[in-house]
């Protein structure tokens, strides 16, 4: 089980989780808890670091920041044995989950959970720090924010449990954010790659790591609401959303729709350059210098060439990326060869995911039907095994949104 | 050296303690710091477990309070980083500073320091929570409140400083209460055992424990203001009060007087019972069952017997002890066999503390005559071999220790 910040938001609220947790155990099961520090915490713990020097030293920042799960870890624990049950935190060095030294973004290596699984065999609750872990040197280590979710999916692997119930302020994945279609409808079964697909375009429910691990080490993962009544039972019988495998999948879901879902996402940016040299070597040399600062480019057109053997390309990066890449391309102006540089921030990428998409021929021409039939122009087009994204004018967001999510059969019957 | 809370309140004041340590290095000195948590903070993480549960696990309170220091270390580190100066923190559990087993009230067994002092001799500014260490067990332990300076003691021993600097918000340790005695002075030189006497009986500077170690390991501790001008010179040069052995203070200060300061204590209760048996065995009655449940019984006095083998005894116990202190002894009095329970908290204990008393017999009656002259009651008198203290009236305090403070000739020169 593994609670985000604002279950965790103060001693009343993490009392109501030790209920919430104590009640799984009732039901028969081992429990491992994975908690997140209070809200607001970490902003706190890292505005302390940048006041006392802007450019901190990410090894010691993991030291400060790190309390934070410490404190939330401590008191789970001491508000679990207050109900009677038996219940210790084990600290990231303490277990331990061992990560590789990359201070403030460490990944997990390796997580010796002999001792846990014991413990958990005896009827004790495990308690642990979610973001946090030890590098071979024997020091903290943090995972970058929102890593809790990541921890969680990997101590579930490493105590191989049957399920890992994150537990956050949505009741589970939705067709498309609730909040722009008012008949979005909850996925009982979301796979990896769609929820990867989901996530990574806007339907922010979960950290991305975390399900690229859970898809690796074939955790199953469950999202559920904290809110959740906590005289409400066990959760095995509160209708989540659960993130299965593929083949979990077809077992489970056989009447599932063609599309699962539609995502958007305004954080992203688009550069066009102008007049580039239309002849090989010339996009590598675009390219090159942005892969080199770790800078992800997304969708890419190269529009039909222009006279004088010259073409504007076009391509889309994070929006936080945005005065960094025209700064690169501007330095690599000249080996480019390019005339202007062109931003636009007023995009947005719609994405439509589905694992039923690799069969189905016709569901790229169901969208660019569908949006042209609304006025909305497309700007550039990308594609995956299992989705289908278009840049498009952030205005038309919401509109392109709720169009498509008709289209593809996605809103719920009206009671 | 050492910071308490309120040198740590903030990132503005953590700037200024590395400002501080930084000067220290600069002087061509090896240092290490020992930090507190920032005032408040640990008030707070205790008011978190209390609420969590009032009954709370001490393993699990020690997770969380030792939080506040692990905070303060890495910033501190940070601010360090931030003036150029080479600096790193480690925790308990990572030098390990080891610990016996008793969560919330632990002591120190033994610090590992090679790497500690390797480090320092490649200029490492080491920077290191105070209160916490780790158990046999590798949990997380914490040494009680105050226990920073005796973290501060026990890495100055392993380490085998030179010194130990403990920055306090007073400047050094004076003859007396500087709020009572305007010319109050302050004492360059103390003896361990003379601030011993001085911390129990109320000129609360260091923490008792904390002094007690320095003793038995030999560290020489420096207490000075934490408040000093932060452009001021190393501390080598700054007027505090250093702490050192008899033997040391004998080649130091051949001048000194024969007294060294006056304190006070208001929080003793006096217990009377009345009409005890006068017979052997009477006595263990009445202070086995206190002992027993570790309640510290100071001053004692049976009255002259009264008729029929009766006597009165009275005593001295902390204040807040004194209603558990009424229970045992009503739970006893049919084994004690007395008449009456009468409580008195309107008392104080006044202590004229100096190592020169050892070989001067009129100290004691030199106190007598000038309490007597001005009308103050001794109600009960106890001694040690560098103390004489006296429990009168709690409203005579002031007037008490002003006397006295005069007597003895501790009163400064005006200007």
């Amino acid at each position: 089980m593994k609670f985000g910040g604002t279950s965790m938001a103060g001693t009343e609220r993490i009392r109501r989780v030790a209920r919430i947790v104590k009640r799984q155990q009732d039901a028969g099961h081992e429990v491992a808890v994975v908690v997140s520090a209070m809200a607001g915490e970490t902003d706190r713990l890292v505005n302390f670091c940048r006041e006392a020097n802007p450019l901190y030293d990410p090894a010691e920042y993991d030291v400060v920041v790190a309390s934070g799960e410490q404190v939330t870890s401590g008191l789970l624990a001491i508000a679990l044995q207050a109900l009677g049950a038996n219940a210790r935190s084990w600290l990231g060095w303490q277990l331990p989950i061992r990560t590789v030294e990359a201070h403030a973004k460490a990944r997990i290596d390796s997580i010796d959970a002999d001792a846990l699984i014991a413990e958990m065999q005896k009827g004790v609750i495990a308690v642990i720090p979610g973001f946090q872990g030890v590098s071979e040197a024997g020091r903290v280590t943090t995972l970058g924010r929102g890593g809790s979710d990541t921890s969680a999916v990997a101590v579930a692997a490493a105590v191989k449990a049957d399920r890992c119930d994150i537990y956050t302020d949505v009741d589970g994945v939705y067709t498309t954010d609730p909040r722009i279609v008012a008949k979005a409808r909850k996925l009982a079964n979301v796979t990896y790659e769609e929820m990867l697909e989901l996530a990574s375009v806007g339907a922010k429910v979960l950290q991305t790591r975390s399900v690229g691990l859970a898809m690796k080490e074939g955790v199953r993962v469950q999202v559920l609401s904290s809110f959740i009544d906590d005289d409400a039972p066990a959760a095995d019988t509160i209708p989540g959303t659960m993130i299965v495998s593929d083949e979990e999948l077809e077992g489970m879901d056989m009447e599932r729709q063609l599309i699962t879902g539609i995502a958007h996402d305004k954080n992203e940016a688009k550069i066009t350059l102008t007049r580039v040299p239309d002849k090989p070597g010339a996009v590598a040399n675009i390219f090159g210098p942005l892969a080199e600062a770790a800078i992800n480019v997304d969708m890419i057109i190269q529009n039909v060439g222009r006279d004088k053997g010259e073409t504007d390309v076009t391509f889309t990066v994070p929006a936080a990326d945005l005065a960094r890449s025209m700064d690169l391309l501007e330095q690599a102006k000249e080996s480019i060869g390019f005339n202007r540089i062109i931003p636009d921030t007023n995009v947005a990428k719609i994405s439509v995911v589905g694992v039923g998409m690799k069969s189905h021929a016709g569901v790229a021409s169901t969208m660019f039907k569908a949006l042209a039939d609304r006025g909305v122009n497309i700007q550039a087009i990308s594609t995956s095994e299992i989705k289908v994204s278009v840049l498009i004018e952030e205005d038309y967001t919401e509109l392109a949104v709720r169009v498509l999510h008709t289209a593809y059969g996605l809103d719920a019957v009206e009671a």
